[in-house]
């Protein structure tokens, strides 16, 4: 069979700041076979250990895919901010604080995947993540970036705030049954998710050494993914985080209290209602998601059972990729006008 | 420093029958090295693959420690019950239900690891272990080995139905606040609990093949463990038991709401009068249980946290000793009289 | 920046045999990418219990990318290989032995990721794969696709038998050695590799259930890889293979005596002579090759270490692709004149 | 069936420097159910995080086990070592060296699990372990423990140089072949060995983190424990250590040549010869030895095949038993006139 194409198309000028991570190294994977973000540059922390290497030194996976250098964030970052279209934040909270005013003050559209713009409320940052935050004007203006559902907000905006690997799983599961008004809000859905360690980021730490990582729970009633849950959610949850040994995943088990009379005709509705047409969530009727069907890929994938007035919701997805990396790149597409799934499979 | 020690004691003829899976294989560590029950023989069905090997070809981390043979079970199973005092079972249900009447009959004290006699209604193993209950009158004689909370019953026992990993781990977390009425009843018990793989017994089988295990729940709603639970602990539940790719272990997160009122320092009080002379369960006050702190040991670790009216609770356990055979031998010791801990670290 | 790119190209028909296995669903997983080669269908044997199911039903990462169905090889064989221009057979031995004449002869080109076609002697099947090969013709005319070496010979072949993980790995090492006569040949090479599970293929078995696996070596001494090494190299070698507990991945530990006199330099230019301007062979002059920079890649790393008069070379790839399915279409790519590394990466 | 037993025994004062990493958790954990040695006190240097921690806080599994306090080294070691019988050393390279002297002159039997004094040559420690040796006369007094070899001498040392998991498993394979005078001299024994990550010590470091942690060599001609394997056993060997991703256990995986004519039977013989009467020691005639046959155990196993000329040697053992805390209580046991394996098992 002859076939013939043809593209016009336009290049965007792209930077990853905080490329040596586990999820800037994603971002950095993604957007080297990405049509449309020409990946101009990476960058770290002037200070970082990791300047001056190619990030295939650090992640010899991407050799000879991707060999570019992991520059020292410059001192002029306004000239830099001038000279691209959009960047990837894959910084520390207070980096990313302190980053985000240059790049939209300069025009450039900002992707943070930090936490430091993802609550518009001043007062959770010094208790949740011990800094003041400065700016309340961009912290309004930033847009939420749980893709599937502020799709029409993220076209607009200069600062996408990207949610991190829990909120993400948890609020595509429970939003189209709090959107269709199906639980009984009398009672807390109860949100238990484990996380491959890669969510601890890459870094020397006891914690996530080889002989330490074990099954278990930590942050119970006291993470700081439970308020921004319930912010963006529109309801109180229950949740508790777990570390499990395995590198990357996610894997959330949400148990919730439907309200009297809730059919699963009704529930599964919702669902296909909310995502039959989003092609990164995909919907198990006769199974249930597992960490390996997610992995190294930039699907949520959602399934549940009802029964006894109640559903338990199953939630799957790579922390890097849906709850990280790829989310940006999805908010990316959708703010440029491209397929959602550009680059993404 | 010089001691001089002398003992006087009896040791009391010992046999276990299912020697060759992974809990039968936990039962002869424990019991080689057990100074009052003497390991008479390891027994597996007349047609096992096994049969005739030595327990530590299959097994050798137990080489030049036990390597008696895995004998074919005798057609004369009468003489086999007259010659010995106790008997394990690590048989399948259905092999443990036929085998228990020739053997308490006899006058052998069974401890029988398998869901044969849990659950005292006749009713319940057509629908959850799909065969017919023979035995009425021996249902109702069995005690449930649930050694921290039925001591007593145990110490008269001929035969124990020791509980499984999930009960034993789920009902020893939830137990105090049970009895203590402590919980808000409108609301059930969200048991969230993983297991290691062993937990599905030594077999070929696609689903616990290396490559295929990969966390996820399965039996939502739907699990034999979940009428056990509610039935001994007199309070239903809603349990979702998840595959984690570990080895051996369990971990559960318990999700309650408390009655309006109680304190932690109720919740606190009401574990110590529970288990802080109970020298197999471990009340952990400034930290959590992991599955890394019980594997190979005999404990189950209880943790938790109270607020906003919920507790959370964590609780661990090696699936293989607590979850199985050093609760066996623990209800053992109980019932010859020995230390609850005799042999078991 | 804007680019405009106009493509004609031909599509070729491809079909899978043997869809539902760990290297087939490599291949339908690269092959949907793929630009010219345009999956028709996928197959499996008549009796297998995958049949009619789609592939993403046993796979679930590929749901919502591939979801085409199982189909159960047809009767007429003759008609399927005359519409297909290639066919990838992921099959065992013998079954391959068997297809491979009937695509041959009707016109379509065959990638055989089986033993079958490797040993171009009929002795060596009765021995090793107990089984009496009947083509002695087609034996002679396959071409051995390690693809580096191969290449002139894959663009005429008509069948092609893709070298598996172990040779691929020995012989990438070995072979730029031997060819420039740099080993001490009165001592054999000694290669010791360790592979990922998944080596074992996809299939319920006590040897690779999760909690039997663990680092062990096998087929010492026995292996038939060994002689399909020595044969192609030109070189006897001694050969031991692992089991190793992870699921993907082989990693090569070599150790040869080189002859006297050569330097490092020397063995240095033999490597890029001979790898220099392969795209999938990526050499490491200052690190050493590990498992995890080959996951899920189609590369083969080779670093290595020149003392004492000996060389200890360390290969690494991810046994699925670079060892199966990505150099049986690397091989497909050379086949029809494509880059190599289309549909790669 | 009744018995009687007496015990007169003196228990020895014991004392651990270094309790807090993984070697030292094993000798604590031994050490508690030891009749003979009675352990006084837990020590970690004056400057560790742990100090005045429970040993249990720090490794929950012995938690209600063994519950003493990590108590600072306090500045009167002469004291300290007047007071106790034996001390084991499970402390770094020239912790030990500057400790041993103190501990030897005052009457203490010290085993020392460091690398300090188990090479008889000053020059080895500058080059290899980064430190000038300040005691000859020390060093030359030192009973290299290698217990199946050496007990006639560790019967009378006052100080034994424990040695650690690769040296112990490469010597035990090939002692008996040297020894014998079975080995083809004009080629170098191969050894290849993997080990758990355990043997890298408690601590946080990007090598070891969960993520970073995939099956690789490293210290290729260059690592330490050659010199000293060479050095005892009277050969030299080309040795490759590879670090691998399970948490303890140690794989060694060996290839030699044999003289002409050297037959299966006799090297048989050899080894039985050397280990039929040590319990420790377990020789595999009809399978091969895994990480998992020897994890949680004090022996070491050892298979082989020959074949071709060659014979190709598998070890395994428990790094951080065989392979350091339970290979240091054997000699122990030894130089106290105790049967070897007491407490061990």
């Amino acid at each position: 069979m002859q076939q013939t194409q043809q593209h016009t198309f336009q290049t965007l000028n792209t930077i990853i700041i905080g490329a040596s991570g586990y999820t800037g190294a994603e971002l950095v994977r993604i957007l080297q076979q990405h049509p449309y973000f020409n990946l101009m540059g990476l960058y770290v922390s002037a200070t970082s250990q990791d300047k001056d290497k190619a990030i295939s030194q650090i992640y010899p996976q991407l050799k000879s895919i991707v060999d570019l250098p992991l520059q020292p964030l410059p001192n002029d970052l306004v000239h830099l901010a001038q000279n691209c279209d959009l960047v990837f934040l894959a910084t520390d909270h207070q980096v990313s604080h302190d980053l985000v005013p240059i790049f939209v003050k300069n025009g450039c559209k900002v992707f943070d995947l930090s936490g430091a713009y993802r609550v518009n409320n001043r007062d959770f940052y010094p208790q949740y993540y011990a800094f003041e935050h400065h700016y309340p004007d961009l912290l309004s203006q930033a847009v939420y970036g749980l893709a599937e559902w502020n799709a029409e907000q993220i076209k607009q905006a200069n600062l996408v705030a990207v949610p991190g690997c829990y909120p993400t799983v948890s609020q595509l599961c429970l939003k189209p049954l709090v959107e269709q008004n199906l639980l009984d809000r009398s009672q807390l859905p109860v949100i238990n998710a484990v996380s491959g360690v890669s969510g601890a980021g890459r870094k020397a730490s006891l914690t996530s050494s080889f002989c330490q990582v074990s099954l278990t729970a930590y942050g119970v009633f006291n993470h700081r993914h439970q308020p921004e849950i319930a912010t963006h959610l529109g309801q109180e949850v229950i949740f508790t985080p777990h570390l499990g040994n395995f590198k990357r995943g996610i894997l959330a088990t949400i148990t919730a209290k439907l309200k009297t009379g809730v059919t699963p005709q009704q529930v599964k509705e919702a669902f296909q209602q909310a995502y039959a047409k989003q092609p990164l969530v995909r919907l198990y009727f006769d199974a249930l998601p597992t960490i390996q069907g997610v992995e190294f890929t930039p699907f949520c994938d959602i399934g549940f059972v009802v029964d006894k007035g109640h559903i338990i919701l199953i939630g799957a997805e790579d922390n890097l990729l849906k709850g990280a990396a790829a989310q940006a790149v999805q908010c990316a597409n959708i703010r440029f006008g491209f397929q959602q799934t550009e680059g993404l499979y």
